[in-house]
């Protein structure tokens, strides 16, 4: 869990609106890809610079400009003013500890959110932060690594299936956000099935290391609490905004994005009460354990304390002990033990004591 | 609880408004079924095409289309094409992970929420999604499987008892939520026997058994919580709506659905919080149990422990040990251990200690 | 508690309006009675009919109409139909289930709450529906039993103590809703003194009698919580109502008694947070006093087990065992004995291990 | 804690506007106290009579009536008729259970709050209600017991220091509360000293002890959050007020106590926060604790069990016991044990269980 | 935590607007810095009263007075003439147990607030309370102590960096805002630290201490939660503020603050829920090594007791034994006792009780 240690405190001191990259340097190179669309035709491409990337954007159409990597500062400096972005909003682009917010600047729109996926090697719970700058025609995004995520958007504008082809520059944003949001639900199944997995153990096998994937659990649900329930504004602040940027008619889209975030909050919460509940039973189901030996223990012991004291009396030593010398002593002390030991194992079973 | 594996991820990569059907078949095959009806008389009939649905309600008076099976995702398609459906809509329809929502889609009026009944072989909660689509004259539903939740309303239509027959498609769009959240009340009912049985079981006979029904229970109600509060928000936005398909005349009776879900809403909190009072007081009477267990067998074992060590010490092979060689040593000796075993009892005993 | 066993679903399938009586039969017959008053004078008259009561409210003055007993579906209908009362209504009087509200319905305003009382017997919390009908002139209540709570507006309307001979139907509405909430102190004044009588208890002597005491007044609270609640909401819904029916001047009494409910949640509020304050200490008391007795045994048990030992020592049988033969060695190893068990006592007791 | 019976209840049945005096009886007798002063002078005076105290307080500047002791019902009914206070504003004045309001009637305002103060015998927190009416040019007080809370401000007006001889009646006004607010923080240092003292005990010498203090404290924060939250309403609602009565020029003033109030309730709800995180650690200390000791114990035990085991084991009387023939048998025997109790601490040492 | 003990109650009795100094002294003498800058230049020099100050404010640019130490209440009171700043302005200036705020008094606003850093020495939460009065040309700061956070802005006024040359006295404000909420990253990211090392420690090598080590960490956020929340306030209404002393321009500044402050509280919030996860792990892991020690020794002891029997049984001194006399009796037993010894540890490793 890296956020603990945000690195958000290296930019202290700095004058606001300066860029820094805050967050690890996850690609080595910058990449940035330019793919412009309309009905006609889409036309992909790689560019060097910004400029490269307006004059790419010239003519009729929509625009979208993925850039991957954020550590190279004075490119995000020369997109800013190529593309006429405030100093605050580069600075929030640069930095990676953002919370997910949606900004209305007039000339353009700037979404900030977190991309979520499982690990491929371990399943962890790994996170990326997006910055989206919505113009009228361009859709400008910044990635820390390559993502498969929007891979399934550029597959559709280049088949043409939808209607990202015919839509404006909106729709592209509002699809890049779907694909964002519609990723959630992998991650709150993969966390589904850890749940389900946990409580199956939780009752019957209750081991101490459940309590460690318990704490996993919950911490990545905070994780994800403090990740969603922005992204729910967001949407909504998208859905209810009156920018001209916004289609009228791709209201019934965000309200479509805004349900499925309200539903995975739902799915969340669901999970966090699941889990507490999870808890209680494992420390229940331990504690029943713990109690159920420690009775079978102490009835053993308790049994064999008073024969162990009766053995002990006749080995006392005395000159005159009568029974000593009886003819059926010794049978007749174990007739006693045994009779001791039945009554203590009958009254304890009455007591239900084991 | 398979809603923990929610199948939406299945969908991901999708375009919107592609349609999908999510969830699992429970149905061979789609049925339909059309119901029209007016002052003057009923007619039922089975369809097989939207088409034909179309032209049955031609005419006067209400229809009343229900669907059942959602697997055939070209056929929600088609009746998306007829009706002049919005895809979103059609793609909600056949998502069978909706969480509870009313829209207002100006045409019609969309309603999607969940029917809960008990499992007819182990009184499990069982779930199935409904979606109602009002039209000015027609109602259009959408369910998993055939239901008997709504056949209270169908006998209601062909006696012609209540208001339904005298009333729009409105109402019968009322008297279905209404069997609906009628039938929650079936649903808390259920599980306030469960949690009377518990209540009495629970300070009296504490069985490890008791925390996994205390479980199952709070996973039930987690449940509940999830689909009834969107619920509640659903039946007061067509409360409050002043879309024209809902008759101004008929607010009463969407007011009384709405109280009625407050209603089961109180009951279900109230029951979170019985719940939770329970499990404390489980602990609490396990606890006390094995306390009252385990000093029990600490007294008994504390009582013999001086003894066995006074037999101990007469069964030393001293040479000089005048005691003993005295008359009454042996006796003696029972006198002093007696004596040591009655002080103790007492001693615990006054000190409340069994 | 009966509660949790709603018979709400009985009622499940029948269409909306229908009278069907919800809840236990508490009393024979129905019962009638009729209070007309004026500065004038008070006539009181038993009634058979909803008719004669409407013959008896003619005239100038108020007119309380009072019915005992609502197993006679039959009469409430015949109520409605008299009085032009809403079938829904008529519904809610009939079903004891309801959860307290305010309704107005242009004409009359309806009100339905819950009266509570301790058991005579043995002290329970005992509930029973109250609904009231304000029409200009006239007041129309439904009780499940013949009540006292409602005597002392009885009374003072008879003696023409205070305001309620010289005010309207409102203020005797207010009345008896006051007279209502003034009850619901004795509640609490019950539960602040079982209150009081468990946390001297659970320091001093906790018992496990005491956390089925707590569980018990957890249940009444959650009760009284959804109960109160919504009460709240009924007397602001009057204040705040803007209705013709209710006089202006008297809007200070009905402020008087919302403060009144505040003043009860407030109380029954803070009694929740003292209970389960009351609980933490009994469940640290319990668990203090366990380990006391614990560790006193185990101690008397540690001091032991050594000198059992060596007294086995001495009780060996070896040949050459030079300590047997001595003169003090049987003198001897009581002081070694002493000495360690001595030793072990004023160590532990340093230790403060008892 | 005597607010858990309240005496609500003995006024239950009597018409609304009764003046009854719900509370203990805390002086012998009623004493009226007439304060008039202006920029000009002060004139003190005692009064018998509301009618005195009307006829002292003509004249210009502003005249402060304190009354000391509730029991009179029939003087307090004199000050309603004299100064024309409603009858539920008198009801409120003699029933010292009221919640913290502030109401508006037009033609004056009534304050009624709580004084809370250290007990001077043992520190504990007492409680006074303390009503106010504001007139234009009077300001009514009534306390339960002479009270020394208000000494500063008579003090103050003796000696014309601050600005209170300058401003009008809502100035005094606004002075009592203040100085009531201002008492508030008294009392949470007392708290937050008790808290120190709680902590610094919690985790080094946990004493069951600590468990009722931690209760009593948690009783008061119950009583204080009861008593302050409205306490918060009640001032914001006279900052707020657009009453004549108070002078616009002095809203900072009441903005000011308004910020007190705030900041006595942060406090306290930071203390109710570490109040139970400081329960957490007690016991979280004193399991600790027993643990320690019962491992030490049950350690010392097991080292001694396979010893006295041994020792029986040679204690035997079996007529072939070639080991009991030995010339260094005992000897070896000494060793093997010693060996195997050293094995033992060793292996304990080790695995870190003592 | 001196907090606990808020030495306000010192002031308590005292009219409202004298300024007393309530809080620790925590520099010899008070100094007073002036910064006077605009585009052209800057001028630094120190001050020795509110008059020179004034006079070194005049003429264009902008005036940042510093003043460091609260002690001189005389001091306090002369600024207060000189720039005519409210008495209870003065007042909250001087009492720095003061809850953050912003208050609009037209001609100048108002700013409180805490700085948070950890000390030098020992990494401790340090707190000062810094209060800000914005002039429409002047900023006036009050310190407790010599600050080094507020010497990045002077830096970047002397080097000319960033826009705070070229910006008025709000930007000025706004830029020590933003370097105080800066920093209360640093203690996060501490806070975040320290939360790791306990994560690590919880599970693996849970002691007592950490215990301490969890209520320090969560006493810290309690303080924390109490100094940010309502820094959010006064942020917030700082931003949405109508006062014509914030440039319209510069809303982008304080709304990037506001989200800084946002992001802190879900920073600390999710640390509150990572912490009492962490509370609960230990618990458990305390809970679940207490109970492998206990396990084993109790298995240990059981295996013994009957072997001790055994060896006791065949200690007695009945003269009829004949097992005593067989010649491989003795062997036998061992045999026996072996044999049971075995059956019982491989009973009890079945069960897998050790």
């Amino acid at each position: 869990m890296t956020w603990l240690r945000s690195t958000h405190a290296r930019k202290q001191g700095l004058p606001p609106g300066t860029i820094v990259h805050v967050g690890e340097r996850r690609v080595e190179t910058t990449a940035i890809t330019v793919i412009a669309y309309g009905e006609g035709g889409v036309k992909e491409s790689a560019a060097d610079t910004p400029e490269a990337c307006r004059d790419l954007a010239r003519g009729n159409g929509v625009t979208w400009v993925n850039v991957e990597g954020l550590h190279d500062t004075a490119l995000i400096q020369r997109f800013g003013d190529v593309f006429g972005i405030h100093p605050l909003v580069l600075e929030d682009i640069a930095n990676t500890n953002q919370r997910p917010k949606a900004e209305d600047l007039g000339e353009y729109l700037f979404l900030v959110f977190k991309m979520l996926y499982p690990h491929r090697a371990d399943g962890n719970l790994v996170t990326e932060q997006v910055s989206l700058v919505l113009f009228p025609n361009m859709v400008l995004t910044f990635q820390e690594v390559e993502g498969d995520v929007f891979d399934v958007i550029r597959e559709r504008i280049r088949s043409g299936k939808g209607r990202v082809r015919k839509s404006g520059a909106d729709y592209l944003a509002y699809s890049l956000v779907d694909a964002v949001v519609d990723h959630y639900f992998v991650i709150l199944d993969t966390l589904g099935e850890r749940m389900e997995a946990v409580q199956d153990v939780v009752i019957e096998t209750p081991e101490p290391d459940t309590v460690s994937t318990i704490h996993a659990m919950r911490s990545d649900l905070i994780y994800l609490r403090k990740t969603l329930w922005p992204m729910r504004e967001l949407v909504s602040a998208v859905e209810r905004s009156d920018s001209p940027l916004i289609n009228r008619a791709h209201r019934p889209y965000w309200r479509d994005v805004y349900e499925h975030t309200v539903q995975v909050i739902d799915h969340m919460e669901s999970l966090r009460d699941l889990l507490s509940s999870a808890l209680d039973i494992y420390m229940s189901a331990v504690s029943n354990r713990m109690n159920d030996i420690m009775r079978v223990l102490t009835v053993i012991a308790t049994v064999f304390i008073p024969l162990t004291f009766i053995a002990g009396v006749y080995g006392m030593n005395f000159r005159h002990m009568p029974e000593l010398g009886w003819r059926y002593g010794y049978a007749g002390i174990w007739v006693v033990m045994l009779a001791v030991a039945a009554g203590l194992v009958v009254y304890f079973r009455r007591q239900r004591w084991f």
